[in-house]
């Protein structure tokens, strides 16, 4: 596509297969994929391509790419045998996935002998919420929380006409795994409702451009469908005309998406409808979801996004982060079978330290799916480097029971792993042209949740950055791994989170959600930081883990330095496990935060030349405003607490 | 007019002329609009009206109304002799001005005898401003800082059809005493501009409305305009094209209004053009537009609103509140005589207490304008009772050059008084019901900086409130004197300001502006708070005054208390001329306003039954909304300053 950045996977890096000759065997459209796939690698590169639907004796070929079933795997068997490399599946995705692990080798893929491994996915959803709307919002714009341009899929209220960019993205999503997405935001206006019914037409196009690549279409739906569109004079999951009808307009979606994926719902969250209006449970309006779209084996998405977002700041008593636990765990084992509740991986909102939702472990009855944030709301909005893949491993490889033993995050996520897309129209995808790397590590830590995520960082450098000289691998990489660290030395300290501008939620405002109403405060006052999350002497938020992190996060002793002010509140001199106290620590680290950004921005001004120059251009002024507000961040952090603790820099730095 | 308020001239105000006979002589537009004012009194209360344009004996009548020349007086004499009332003027506005004192003085006007009374106003220019966007700015809306609805000129990207509603504006405006109208927001966006040129005759329509009731109609412009109306490659004020370009575009804008007030701008200020583009001066930028303006009679009015809005907070040598003077007193004496330059109140921008801008008496070869803001942008927004006759008083009355000698504001205000508007297409004008009185205030000191304003409050009450019952008049009063000192005592404290939320500027925010680069800190840490602006150890500003106050601002111990944080930083146990510490000072006056809210609140409610049912109703849900509000403002503020002073209320009250 004219202008289109290929992202990770530049003409280059299907030399090694298009140079060979391929041997393809199957039917059916995801094979024809495959097939379009190695055929235009074979034109650019000069090998080439059989088809061979029938069994027989084979052609001669160095690739043999097969189908040898249809019972709808997504894993793939590599082989290496008598010079040959043979992939096999027993479904079509898998076959596709196959070829996209064969890309991912490079000439590794023809190297070798006596090599057989088989792979799979960990987690069979591996999903993307795009929070587009259709028509464009007053206040959150074409895409809320995007970062990266207008939608690629709605404009002004209509859907694009370009359904060759869809392709292209789903191109991109399938060859990191990526095997559903939803269309349109969790939060559904008015013109957004309509895609359900009169408007599922438009939902259909951008299905068709997808299931060429294994990918299933959901929708987010509004919960009050049956007043707003039915006119019906109630949603209350329970009354038989509702349930009837959303039976119906469940039947018409899959007239026109036979494969949809079924429907995400954000319920009494926010301000959107819910069952509380009928004195209803999430699980009773989950339910009649998942029993409409049970027939047709789709799914329901119901988000346990659930809190009081209108709080009053007086109220010492409510704490939003227990929010989650204390509405879904007693409706453990309700859920039907083809509901999943989609649990966003902290308790309270993507910030860029929390520890990890008590939710997820404490369901055991019900299929949980994980909602991480590729889209850096609270991490940069994509002007900022914060490669995100170190944030979801410790997310993903965390043991809600216990520290050393029982299942993983990773394990729990029956439901699958979910990322709110950092997609947009921009010409680089992402809007930073290196916040691709956090779109490509979720899709592979969605395939492997224990995968180590530098590899995966290196996996997309090689890929992103074909043939690059060891200078630039080095380059790429150390701007990269640590960013996420970086950036969250020169923001919130110690877990606190927030203290950013409200609404738009970029740039630093230490007390701008202090008095608010969404239940997100840091307490700090001439003496201390910090909330009392104990159960002790706190919200008892920390008594919602299972014993042993219930343990560990009750006392001021072993709590984790990084989460300490989102457990406990401490004077300003205390002493933290790391040696320092509070108040040196947060001096030392948005002087250090700052610092690193202003190395990695030289690095990457040291790359001129390796890289081409628009994408060295676009990351050179996206440097210059990440040290700007890096400097915003340390600066207003570190005034707001020298003057509130009156506590001076040890090292006597200049704080304003 | 259907549902619209007819504010303060209701029918009733009419009766005792319209029972009377009224002969009126003299011929002319606004003869007219005084015949048709009487005779409309009289056919509604059975009274007479008879005209005689010559010269002759009288009729027999109990009132005269006569114009005597056509010199553009705007005073009148009024007569009480031999049983008969007589108002004469040498001008046809003078004739209008005495018709509505006649309605003022009601039945007093037709008793006593002997009595004879020469009457003028005390300034020249009576002016609203209104900040009414033709096109609707995504941002700001319809109006800027409109707090009443739509506006009453523009509708969504053009002239409303409605003329009869501006005429009966035209009409209470002038019954007050205002003489001059600009008719669109002084931030001049692309579609505003072009109502200089191409889109004149609608402006034009307006002029005519507000010409039946002696009001001359200005235009904001934009200082670009040659550039972005006329393809000009400059803007240059002292480029022969560009003068030449003004010259003939104000000759078109005559062409079309022959009677044009002339040009308001903006310039070089909050983004803004100006001459700075051009190395030119402020005094270059004026004087151009003024010897465009003056062939025809027309003005100037330069806004001294010129600030640095992209400040360094950390910068702490900049100073908002110098830059007015800095800027423009050096230009003293280079103004045209028909430029005025028009200059807030105070030196930051409507704060509900602010000390005199120094500029006003440090420009005496200027002619100036003092603008004050009737739309209550940081005073309650038309949401909270927040009467301002007191505050416009106070600076009126203010001597620059020395507190008991010397000319006052009102005096100094040579180019007039101008206020924002804060009227809308609300059906009572100004959204709050009561907010009407600000706007009659503001038209009465206008006309009269000297007068005591109760007296002017207690005017509209009796003619807002005909035959009212003793307790509605108690309990008008009641409300509104005093109201914007309860505002004052809920809000920032002791002159510090703003603490508002950024942007709408509604509500507490205490550290809202604390790190922006607007200019508006109140620097509080742990020990104190307030903005040193001495000449000792501070900004300077202190010195801009004339010596008597400079010396009474510049030393902690005579610095009025009411602006002691204003000009100082101190310690919060510093105790003030009135005997308590700054921040007891701060929790007392914060529970006193809230208090005080609710003692209002309960004065109107009493009121059931004495007013109309839905002004009764809107000012208490008004009140509802204002207790809300001043509840969040003590809570914030008391508790933000608890939290940073660690200083405990005295009389041990609750404090989150």
């Amino acid at each position: 596509m004219q202008g289109v950045d290929p992202a990770w996977l530049p003409r280059e890096v299907f030399r090694p297969i298009g140079t060979r000759r391929t041997l393809l065997r199957g039917s059916g459209p995801l094979v024809d994929t495959v097939h379009t796939e190695v055929a235009e690698a074979c034109e650019q590169f000069g090998g080439s391509v059989s088809r061979d639907a029938s069994p027989g004796p084979y052609d001669p070929h160095d690739l043999l790419l097969e189908l040898t079933g249809d019972d709808g795997s997504e894993g793939f068997t590599f082989l290496r045998e008598e010079g040959r490399t043979k992939v096999t599946s027993s479904g079509p995705s898998g076959l596709l996935y196959g070829l996209f692990h064969v890309v991912r080798l490079g000439e590794d893929a023809f190297l070798g002998e006596a090599r057989r491994e088989t792979h799979g996915p960990a987690l069979g959803l591996r999903m993307l919420d795009h929070w587009d709307n259709v028509a464009v919002h007053p206040v959150m714009g074409q895409v809320e929380r995007g970062y990266a341009g207008g939608s690629l899929f709605w404009e002004d209220g209509r859907a694009r006409g370009d359904l060759e960019r869809v392709r292209a993205y789903g191109r991109l999503l399938a060859s990191c795994g990526i095997n559903a997405l939803a269309v349109n935001n969790v939060n559904v206006h008015e013109t957004e409702a309509h895609l359900l019914t009169d408007r599922i037409g438009e939902v259909a196009l951008l299905a068709e451009a997808f299931r060429a690549y294994g990918i299933r279409t959901h929708l987010s739906v509004s919960f009050a469908a049956p007043v707003v569109l039915g006119g019906l004079a109630t949603a209350d999951p329970l009354d038989e005309g509702v349930r009837a009808w959303w039976a119906e307009a469940t039947g018409r979606v899959y007239e026109a998406i036979p494969d949809f994926g079924g429907y995400v719902v954000k319920a009494d969250s926010e301000g959107q409808p819910g069952p509380f209006a009928y004195g209803r449970t999430h699980a009773d309006g989950a339910n009649m979801l998942a029993a409409a779209l049970e027939p047709y084996g789709g799914t329901v998405h119901w988000r346990a996004f659930v809190y009081d977002h209108r709080q009053d700041w007086r109220d010492r008593t409510t704490d939003r982060a227990r929010a989650a636990y204390d509405h879904f765990v007693p409706l453990d084992g309700e859920f039907a079978a083809n509901a999943v509740l989609q649990v966003k991986h902290g308790p309270m909102d993507f910030q860029v330290r929390e520890p990890v939702s008590p939710l997820i472990g404490a369901m055991p009855g019900t299929r949980l799916a994980v909602e991480v944030q590729a889209t850096q709301e609270y991490t940069g909005q994509q002007r900022h480097v914060c490669w995100l893949g170190p944030m979801w491993s410790e997310v993903l490889r965390f043991r809600p029971s216990d520290a050393e033993e029982g299942p993983s995050v990773g394990e729990l996520a029956r439901g699958g792993l979910v990322a709110v897309s950092n997609v947009g129209d921009d010409p680089f995808w992402t809007g930073h042209p290196l916040a691709q790397a956090n779109l490509y590590t979720f899709g592979r830590l969605a395939w492997q949740p224990d995968a180590d995520p530098l590899e995966i960082l290196d996996e997309w450098i090689r890929l992103a950055f074909p043939d690059a000289e060891t200078r630039l691998v080095e380059g790429l990489h150390a701007v990269l791994d640590g960013s996420w660290s970086t950036y969250e030395k020169y923001t919130a300290p110690l877990g606190v989170g927030f203290m950013v501008q409200p609404g738009h939620h970029y740039g630093p405002s230490v007390d701008g959600y202090e008095y608010s109403p969404w239940g997100t405060y840091h307490f700090a006052d001439r003496d201390g930081i910090g909330v009392d999350r104990s159960r002790g002497t706190g919200t008892g938020f920390a008594g919602q883990y299972g014993k042993g992190w219930a343990e560990v996060y009750e006392s001021v002793e072993s709590c984790p330095d990084e989460l300490l002010l989102f457990f406990h509140h401490v004077p300003y001199r205390h002493v933290l496990r790391g040696g320092k106290t509070v108040i040196q620590h947060i001096y030392d680290t948005h002087f250090e935060g700052v610092a690193e950004v202003e190395k990695a921005r030289a690095v990457w001004d040291s790359l001129a030349g390796l890289v081409d120059a628009e994408r060295y251009v676009r990351v050179v002024e996206r440097y210059e405003e990440q040290v700007r507000s890096a400097r915003e961040w340390r600066d207003q952090v570190n005034s707001y607490f020298l003057r509130k603790s009156g506590v001076g820099d040890a090292h006597g730095r200049r704080i304003h």
